[in-house]
């Protein structure tokens, strides 16, 4: 497992001065990537690290020599048009490339001059999906939004038995994977409600946000060859912000007996950048469970998941609607939640997707699955916040949601503070409901 | 849709004898492509297209300068690593190459002598699964499998009340579907028997396989454009044998709610030959239902399905178990079944899984679900041929099996014949069990 070192210290400081003074998400010591290009230039898409309202053009900076010993070939790797390639290196090659691009950032370096070459501010930039991603897996750790959707369907038994024994998960649709800033269509489906004889094709009437993390692989292991709990961490590259949106009435028209499938495969937004797991560091807590909870299974259980398994990760959700953008009105949060809650970690998600020899690979897509915390208005997706639609939230100018409407925006952020430590954030993921074609 | 032309001419032969007679799975009416190179080579893997028992190296056959016109590009795609570019360059393009192909291939064709060289025996080859799978997505196109399944788990209402409206499906694991000829290991994973307080961790004791047919995707769509089910044949490429290895005691415990996971994605088999549409058609038949089912919703609903959208494919399954690998006796048909019993068509799925705009890309894999028919012995899965393990099989040799051992090996073989055209095959899909590690 990754541990604190000199590249988290907090009085490091950068010469990009928007980095500094604890108000950004990217201060030097985060660091996240990205695939991005200068808007509308029709560039190839190239990697880039965030500092401050700028990002390091990784092309560029490997040109002007920045880089050199072990952090080269990983930097070379990060200037790729995808992710995918830096994302294989594991953490010692991404340790090292995050010292030298300390080194080249903090104040006084001797490498100010020429990198200042290599920034392009983020305002001026568009990003694409941050790795070619091979197969998406949806989690489900969270057993708060467990319980909370189970008692919709079975009021008496809203958790299943092996909830507690299994990090439940199923694959969803890498296709439709789409970068924070794209919008998407309201989908169309089969939908038949209990008053109808038959289903009818028509746009979804129940259109909710999944609050999720995904998690990005790095390192593969082979076919049949399963992940230790002690090794998982190795094959995590980071972190992103990730909303699953769903289609409440498609989803529970199709989903018996195989599972959910185009109530959910139209969209999913993923946020741009990538927060690797050695920013995260400081943020760990420890990962309990319930005294009266089963202890999970060997192959499930290790000291360090336990000591620091958690990650202490706010996370919140935004919606703006029409009405707020024609009115100039802020956009209200309907929901605020820690990744802290979550039943399963991280890498028990590793360590059970290849229990059976199944096979992960970099730029692979973990979502946590809805990140719901214990109080109501930790819930991270409408049908938990509305109880089904029953009981719309009301938001500060007025407007009551049930579900989302054409026009509704809903942007996810997330960042991690405690004290001794430097703030980091995740930026944002955001899209916009456009109405059904 | 695709209809009947010259190049279906039963009369025609090809100057490679082994492709005439009626014998081979390879005529020159099918022409079917795979990813190869010469065994244990190390060489770069390239397209073939397989005659008589023979292929037809593309990268060879391009450089000799046999292709010309519009057969030029979808000829030098068939060279590719991955049939993924000639995928995407669907019908028309595949239909020149066809046209070129038989061309070259045909008794007294000029082209005979160039082609000779770029020839290479089957037998000296080996295989790679034919594209790089994006997604791969399991139907369960079959309502006999969906009924037997289903009275395991619900005795007194087997068939859910949404089967014969929704064609459905879920989404599963692109990463770990192999090739006809590589083996796997049996999986370990969690195992919960209902007379145990608590699961436990072992290798699978109720291994079981699925008969199925693989569809890939051909020409994509855009995310948000749903594929209308008139054009939906013209965005498939071509059928292959696919064998979704299941691990029924890993299944029955994990897969509520959200589906199947680690019970299917340790290995899902592929046929290395992929046949195409066009080469199909001769063996068109009328998709039609029972008199009492609900006519299918519109957007499910096309003459031409109606007309032709079935496909008489004639599957077998064997099974060849180390005692007869010992005794050297032949393997045993497990079971004997027919594409033409399956409740949905290929373009009912592809219609279906674009119906809410998700995007389907080039080497996209949709499988067809287990390909029961009406009878007992048409069964496609070990849980129904044995009632979920409670009346083993007796094979041949007097052996017994509820489930797979160790050791034992599935081929599936596929045909389609019919009075007034020239018999076409698939070759096979093979993959032998190993012991779990």
């Amino acid at each position: 497992m990754i541990s604190l070192n000199e590249t988290h210290d907090p009085s490091l400081s950068s010469w990009v001065n928007s980095a500094n003074g604890g108000q950004s998400d990217f201060p030097i010591q985060n660091l996240p990537f990205a695939i991005f290009r200068r808007r509308d230039s029709g560039d190839d898409w190239r990697g880039g690290v965030a500092i401050g309202d700028q990002i390091v053009d990784m092309m560029a900076a490997v040109h002007a020599g920045i880089f050199s010993g072990a952090a080269l070939a990983p930097a070379q790797a990060a200037a790729d048009s995808t992710l995918n390639r830096l994302m294989s290196m594991g953490p010692q090659s991404l340790s090292s490339l995050r010292k030298a691009l300390v080194k080249a950032l903090q104040t006084d370096s001797a490498q100010r001059t020429t990198l200042e070459s290599c920034l392009l501010a983020q305002a001026d930039a568009e990003y694409a999906v941050p790795a070619r991603i091979g197969d998406y897996t949806d989690f489900y750790t969270s057993i708060y939004h467990a319980t909370n959707a189970g008692k919709l369907f079975r009021p008496d038994n809203p958790l299943l038995p092996n909830y507690k024994w299994v990090p439940i998960g199923y694959h969803g649709r890498a296709s439709s994977v789409i970068v924070s800033g794209q919008d998407f269509h309201r989908p169309c489906g089969q939908i038949k409600t209990p008053d109808d004889g038959a289903p009818v094709v028509q746009p979804c009437t129940r259109l909710d946000m999944e609050l999720e993390l995904g998690v990005f692989v790095g390192q593969a292991n082979a076919l049949g060859e399963p992940i230790g709990i002690g090794d998982a961490e190795d094959h995590v590259f980071g972190l992103a912000l990730f909303n699953d949106w769903s289609a409440r009435d498609i989803q529970s028209w199709e989903y018996q007996p195989l599972g959910p499938f185009l109530g959910k495969n139209f969209a999913s937004s993923i946020s741009p950048w990538v927060v690797t797991m050695e920013a995260l560091a400081p943020f760990r807590v420890p990962f309990t469970r319930a005294a009266n909870d089963p202890q999970p299974l060997p192959y499930l259980t290790s000291e360090s998941n336990s000591a620091a398994g958690g990650l202490d990760i706010q996370i919140e959700a935004l919606i703006e609607t029409s009405g707020m953008r024609r009115a100039q009105t802020s956009p209200a949060r309907v929901a605020l939640t820690n990744y802290r809650h979550a039943y399963w970690s991280v890498a028990q998600m590793v360590a059970h997707h290849t229990v059976n020899g199944c096979n992960l690979q970099p730029g692979d897509l973990l979502g946590t699955g809805t990140l719901s915390g214990p109080t109501p208005d930790s819930a991270g997706a409408l049908i938990e916040l509305t109880e089904g639609g029953k009981n719309p939230i009301e938001l500060p100018n007025g407007e009551r949601r049930a579900w989302l409407q054409d026009g509704d925006a809903i942007t996810l952020r997330g960042w991690c503070e405690r004290a001794g430590a430097v703030r980091i954030g995740f930026g944002e993921c955001r899209a916009t409901v456009l109405p059904a074609r």
